[in-house]
């Protein structure tokens, strides 16, 4: 089968094995996929990367329950037999696999396997381009589910890229007046309603805030100097969700922390059942989202174009 | 009245004004101060600070409620009239002063003045030299008070100088079954039944750890360095309390925080009352951590002793 490839700094399109599922497992036929930053640092080499990238995908299992129907796919393998695994959630599975991250070739292909317990069917009215979207939203949503909000409490979202518009959506679903710290005053039409977008606030000729407004704050640029920046918009005994990691370390005064007793809570992969659910409303604007399409044999084009500035979500068709 | 002064770098002991209690407040004329690693700090200029250090005291309160009673106090003073004071809890009262730390002369002194809503009796079976540790103790128990002890759950304490023995005490009390990672085995004795004290954990020429053992680990060495080598210590989904600050900011790669979903907390003043009800159990070894006394007058030289290497606790006697 035909798949992106990942190797010593280059990207192609290659004929590869197709994947062979194991008893646990599903074959999954992919329609679409979309590119993740994740995907362009491991382009980059991140984690020594080789392989097949790709995690964000819809497509048709071919086998097993769901045989026939549109699949998405939570994307961490666990073994199935540690603690965690038996507990029902493989996120932090010591011997993981990781879906086009981590050993385990990843959707940017003709064809993926999963396990099987990992696959939840896509409602009808979800279509492909939306479905796409389950990943990155599930991840956004994984923060409501470590956090308590309050209702109508000040949120602070810093980085108005993809990541970041989907995790205003999730807090704002959770009840949370979102402010969203962004550089593209036009991307306020994707925000939910009621929430607002501002700039400057975190650049680096940003005066300190006047009050500490924010009892929640979340990081989503993935850059390093940003963290220190966030901190004094957060409340005492506020909250800082890592949503990205950096490329660079990132050099912290610990005493505001310490003082203020703030929380960081790092945060990752999130359940995909909530984030089914929310595209189906409606309410996150993933249409508009869509910056670009290719087909498969053009998948190194569309890692370029994604990694235009500006660009928001670009998706590789496979079917 | 005689106190110890700090300015520009020096500490004298100087004749100072009396504190003139206001409304809302008790005069205490001092009895014994511990000398904290916060003193030191200020005493070398942290924070710009400039007056009266001192913040580990026990008292007897003269006029008020507690008039003629042995004391302690929380060191923080809120306004009084904001929702967080309203609420009962000054210790992040934005416009606060903390005793002999911001803005209020603290207790290496004859006399200081503190909010009567502050102020503790002493039990008389909790001797002054015992009472001194009404302060730092509750700072350790104020981790329970924030993150929930899994009983029998493995714990790391990572320094076992005052304040990370103090911390053993307070997660032993919750249940925790802890390690200390210190650099002095002969501190063993020092430890709550069941912990134990290992060294070369955290140095380093430590060899990552196979496993990941602790769901709750505590930095309390204030070394900058030590933060980056806890992390693989904790296991996904667990928590690294910031106990103290440190001199120099600290750069750490944000991604296994991320990727693990680690949480890393600040954590400052306790509450007084289960501090010294755990003090009047008598679990706490208060005093074999006692390696030197000094008068009042020779309180510099207490401060110079507190800084030698190897020393736990130095007290200073006032009355």
């Amino acid at each position: 089968m035909r798949a992106l490839v990942l190797r010593d700094g280059r990207a192609t399109v290659e004929s590869v094995a197709r994947p062979v599922p194991a008893d646990d497992e599903t074959l999954v036929e992919v329609r679409c996929v979309g590119v993740c930053a994740t995907d362009l640092a491991l382009a980059k080499g991140y984690m020594g990367f080789a392989g097949v990238p790709g995690h964000e995908f819809v497509g048709v299992a071919r086998g097993g329950p769901l045989d026939g129907r549109r699949v998405v796919g939570e994307i961490n393998a666990g073994c199935g037999t540690c603690a965690r695994c038996r507990a029902g959630d493989p996120r932090h599975c010591e011997a993981r696999t990781v879906l086009g991250i981590f050993r385990r070739p990843g959707a940017f292909a003709e064809a993926l396997a999963l396990p099987t317990r990992n696959l939840l069917a896509v409602p009808d009215d979800v279509p492909d381009e939306a479905a796409v979207f389950t990943e990155p939203l599930a991840a956004a949503l994984q923060i409501p589910s470590q956090v308590a909000i309050v209702p109508g409490a000040p949120a602070l979202v810093a980085g108005d890229g993809r990541l970041g518009i989907l995790c205003a959506h999730a807090l704002a679903e959770a009840g949370a007046e979102v402010t969203l710290a962004g550089r593209h005053p036009e991307r306020a039409s994707l925000l939910p309603a009621g929430a607002r977008l501002v700039t400057g606030l975190l650049e680096s000729d940003a005066p300190p805030p006047a009050e500490r407004v924010y009892g929640l704050a979340v990081e989503a640029t993935g850059r390093a100097d940003v963290l220190p920046r966030l901190l004094p918009h957060v409340r005492p005994g506020g909250t800082i969700v890592l949503k990205t990691t950096t490329e660079r370390p990132v050099t912290l005064d610990l005493a505001p922390l310490v003082v203020d007793e703030i929380t960081l809570l790092g945060s990752r992969c999130g359940r995909f059942a909530p984030a089914l659910a929310l595209l189906a409303s409606g309410r996150v604007p993933w249409s508009a989202m869509v910056a670009d399409r290719f087909p498969l044999e053009q998948a190194p084009r569309a890692l370029q174009r994604a990694a235009e500035p500006g660009v928001l979500k670009v998706l590789v068709d496979v079917r």
